[in-house]
């Protein structure tokens, strides 16, 4: 198995002048230049790097600052302007909350009257093991050639191969259970059943364990997440087949490599799926949580399927690397970094148990020190982010369309025509070969070259689309993933303001009373802090990896078209001068 | 009416050293040097032209040389190794024939038993007026835009705009006569209805008016026509609509300039097919005879028609220009220098009484000088070359129908798919800026200038046929044409040499004499020598044409490639390096 590199080159700052010994194989930089790392694992102290000017040597680790593109980009979007809210997770939050042995949330019981049944981002072929979703553009014998095999299937992966049955059926449990109710909301298409109320009233016995720090810069965009100063990443790659009970089942073992610890984990398909449920109940109503992958029940160990997936898994781990709330996660850290076996399985079960999830979440997060909202303002905010998503959404899924057709033409019909055109050609230069007259093998020798070119380039119009359309298609896959999520986001926060909205009436009659409805002001408050946080990490984000896709679209695409001038050129070269 | 150049441009050799005098607007040029003329009508025996530097200046018009690509070839090809038989036409030829009174080619009236139903070309949309056999590739809503209306209307201008209805009366009959019995052959697709026998028996009438020039050169290819010194051209521009009849009636004359006088005639297009039907009666058994662009009866006004006929018509007097004999013969001399108006139509009534038509031409050849051919040898050598042109027709039309397809999808869905990607980036954009999140301005830029770019691209698919594959095609239409003439004149010569494979019978039956079986083999070698010479003009010609315009396609080809790699390049440029 091939190891295959992330897509993102590590590009670092170069602190301090370093001059190069001749015949050392060392690079000079000078402070300030930005070069890229070539290879990490040079050792002893050394790092090979590339400069602009592409020279490639040796340079003394401690010279350097590794930052990746897009912790650049963060640093930038928030130094020109952002009003920064740090909205950190105390580590120890759910913890607390679990011990207390309480349901803090369960004081009232009546029914929630929220908006969530408007999910506009359902999807007709939307199932609750949400495999069609991010799949909808892999249609047609021509569409991408890793396009998934569709859902219905039973995934034996998925079923039969759980190394610890005692736990996944714990975590069946809970699924069931009334605490964490939110059950597989956003690009899964079904809508969430949360006792919402719960969300707003159970305010007494809320643990308070949670750090903030706010910080006001000059911008005006709100508030943000508190995002850490190194930016976790990871590196998912060299996938190796395994198999157990004697070889009767086998599976496919991914290398989770952190840039914090540097040091590999191996994780299976269903254990990301596990990290994912987890996230999904813990966060999920604050922080949309993009589905995985789909399963994939025949060829999953085609060399071409788990490449695939390997690269979706990559960058769905990035994504959750990139969320400071998320990447900070106990369950997160333990996926990434745990010791041995024991250490997992323990980290496992524990998170299993947590129940600090679903709307209890947001008892983990409070705004101290910032003033409450203006609810009136804060559900213009909301519906605003509510047009612009559904906006999105639409955007994304015509360009997902467009692609997908472009895609299916330039690997079908399109270079069948430059093929039937080269060999039109060819059949032209061999008809003159037998013409029987001579002094024309220049002609006929430069009508065959140009055939075989436009052969040529019938090929690399079919091999294009992997090359660039592919991460343009991946890129806004993952978008219509995360963007199926904030209906449910949205929606919380929604009904949240609605119950703030019947507080009066609630106090009236007698259903709580008006310290219990400050109070439920003051966590719509926080809950509308969280929302606007998450607001501005997916614009941070979605500035960041739009910019980023259609510069390597467009940078592929120019050597593309250039490889095809450069191609014609030299076809054109063998005609006679006259 | 614009005026439209030539597709090819004049090139020039300097012959002496000239240094310009600065600012006088000279150029100076080197002995030996190739120029481009770009102006030949700057007076005061000047000529404005462009070196390879692509400086242009006043060059004194004794220093150059100027020759066409074409000469260039044709020079070369004779100079590397044909065997020149120079068989010329004397002027006076027909003329002395006509003079004699009698009908030479009529002694013996059996009928001809040559395969001349063998017409392998044969169009199953061909009829009399030959309208469909060269536009079959003009089909479909997407076709070539100039797309003629197809065969069938009337024609007006053809049916009533003659402007002498007494030579068009005169016309008509001999059209119906005896002595240029072949009708409208080859690419008309009716076969040739000739009294084969005339060709071959009547030798005693023969007129020896006929000079003949054999020059020997290293090569082994066979005899060749005597080709001129000088190149004959002509060029057709300037289309202007003329009326008749007090503005009832309307016509478009064009301007035909030959580059021997340099004084331009004005010809309609009926004028035109006067002259194919003069030619097609007088050589159309030798020599291919294309037929002309086809009639059109609406939109003949509309300028892209008139462009489009124009620079057909263009294509086809420059083929005709090349050709030794034709461009050598009293009627076409008239065609391109008539002095007044009654010089034309003394003329025209003069080459309609021609009766050195039909087989008749073979009767002003004789290859003086040179032994008689080998039966079985010219019969193996015309069987290659019937098997070469059958392949070639078929490589062509396999040509023309790809490039027809590929025509149609570079007009239809193919920019209109850019068309939606450049639309849904723009649409993306407009969406990003609803964000209400300030500072992406430059994204949003970029990604509006990179859809806009892609709808520029759109345009320049939409475009690019009708800069490349328009001359590809018309090119290969015209070959189309040429090989569909070829079935007839070599059925001609293939029943000449079942004749004489029969003249030991026709001696045993008294049927002719010894003496006259001896001169009908004489004949055949003859006729023979000439159809080799056609074979060796058509491949030196389709050498040069096919370099040409292969040369040019791919010019152009590269040049599109290259400005879409440009147009990408700055698309790329707008977005933010990180």
């Amino acid at each position: 198995m091939r190891k295959v590199t992330t897509r993102l080159a590590t590009s670092a700052q170069v602190l301090y002048d370093f001059t190069a010994e001749p015949g050392n194989n060392e690079l000079s930089v000078r402070e300030g230049e930005t070069i890229t790392i070539t290879n990490q694992n040079v050792g002893g102290g050394w790092i090979e790097a590339k400069n602009s000017r592409g020279e490639v040597g040796l340079v003394p680790e401690d010279y350097i600052e590794v930052c990746s593109g897009y912790q650049k980009w963060l640093l930038l979007a928030q130094k020109t302007g952002v009003m920064m809210l740090k909205i950190q997770l105390s580590p120890g939050a759910s913890q607390a909350s679990t011990s207390n042995g309480n349901d803090p949330w369960a004081v009232f019981d009546s029914n929630a009257s929220g908006g969530f049944s408007n999910n506009w981002a359902a999807q007709p072929e939307g199932t609750e093991t949400g495999e069609t979703s991010s799949s909808a553009w892999h249609s047609g014998g021509h569409g991408h050639p890793q396009a998934y095999q569709g859902p219905g299937a039973e995934d034996d992966e998925w079923d039969e191969e759980w190394d610890d049955v005692k736990s996944s059926g714990g975590y069946a449990e809970s699924e069931a259970g009334e605490g964490g109710a939110i059950h597989r909301g956003g690009a899964h298409g079904s809508s969430m059943k949360i006792a919402l109320n719960k969300v707003l009233i159970a305010i007494s016995f809320y643990m308070m364990r949670v750090r903030i720090y706010t910080v006001f810069q000059g911008g005006e965009a709100g508030p943000v997440w508190a995002y850490p100063d190194y930016q976790l990443d990871c590196v998912v790659a060299d996938p190796k087949k395994g198999t157990k009970m004697y070889g009767l089942k086998s599976y496919i073992e991914y290398q989770v490599t952190p840039t914090t610890t540097n040091k590999p984990v191996n994780h299976r398909y269903k254990h990301f799926d596990w990290l994912y449920e987890r996230l999904l109940d813990k966060y999920g109503s604050a922080i949309p949580i993009p589905c995985l992958p789909d399963k994939q029940v025949t060829g999953r160990f085609e060399e071409e399927f788990i490449k695939m997936r390997m690269e979706r898994l990559q960058g769905w781990m990035s994504r959750m690397c990139r969320h400071p709330v998320v990447s900070s996660s106990e369950v997160f850290q333990l996926f990434l970094s745990y010791k041995d076996e024991k250490d997992w399985k323990m980290g496992k079960r524990k998170a299993e148990k947590d129940e600090t999830v679903g709307v209890m979440i947001f008892s983990t997060i409070e705004p101290e020190g910032l003033p409450d909202l203006d609810l009136i303002e804060v559900e213009q905010k909301c519906e605003q982010f509510n047009r612009f998503t559904r906006a999105m959404d639409d955007g994304v899924k015509d360009l997902l369309t467009v692609g997908n057709e472009h895609w299916k033409r330039c690997t079908g019909p399109l270079p069948k025509e430059y093929q039937r055109i080269g060999k039109a050609f060819q059949n032209l230069s061999s008809v003159f070969n037998s013409s029987g007259y001579e002094g024309e093998a220049t002609l006929t020798d430069a009508l065959t070259a140009a055939g075989k070119t436009y052969e040529d380039i019938a090929q690399m119009v079919a091999e294009q689309p992997k090359k660039d359309l592919h991460f343009l298609m991946e890129t806004n896959n993952e978008y219509k993933g995360l963007l199926g999520c904030f209906p449910d986001t949205i929606g919380v926060h929604k009904a949240a303001i609605e119950k703030v909205k019947e507080a009066d009436k609630l106090v009236a009659t007698g259903k709580i009373t008006t310290s219990e409805k400050i109070t439920m002001s003051k966590r719509a408050s926080t809950m509308s802090y969280a929302l606007q946080a998450e607001m501005i990490h997916f614009h941070t984000n979605r500035i960041y990896d739009y910019n980023r896709v259609m510069q390597q679209y467009l940078e592929q695409q120019v050597k593309f078209y250039e490889m095809i001038a450069e191609k014609l050129r030299h076809a054109h070269s063998q005609f006679t001068t006259m």
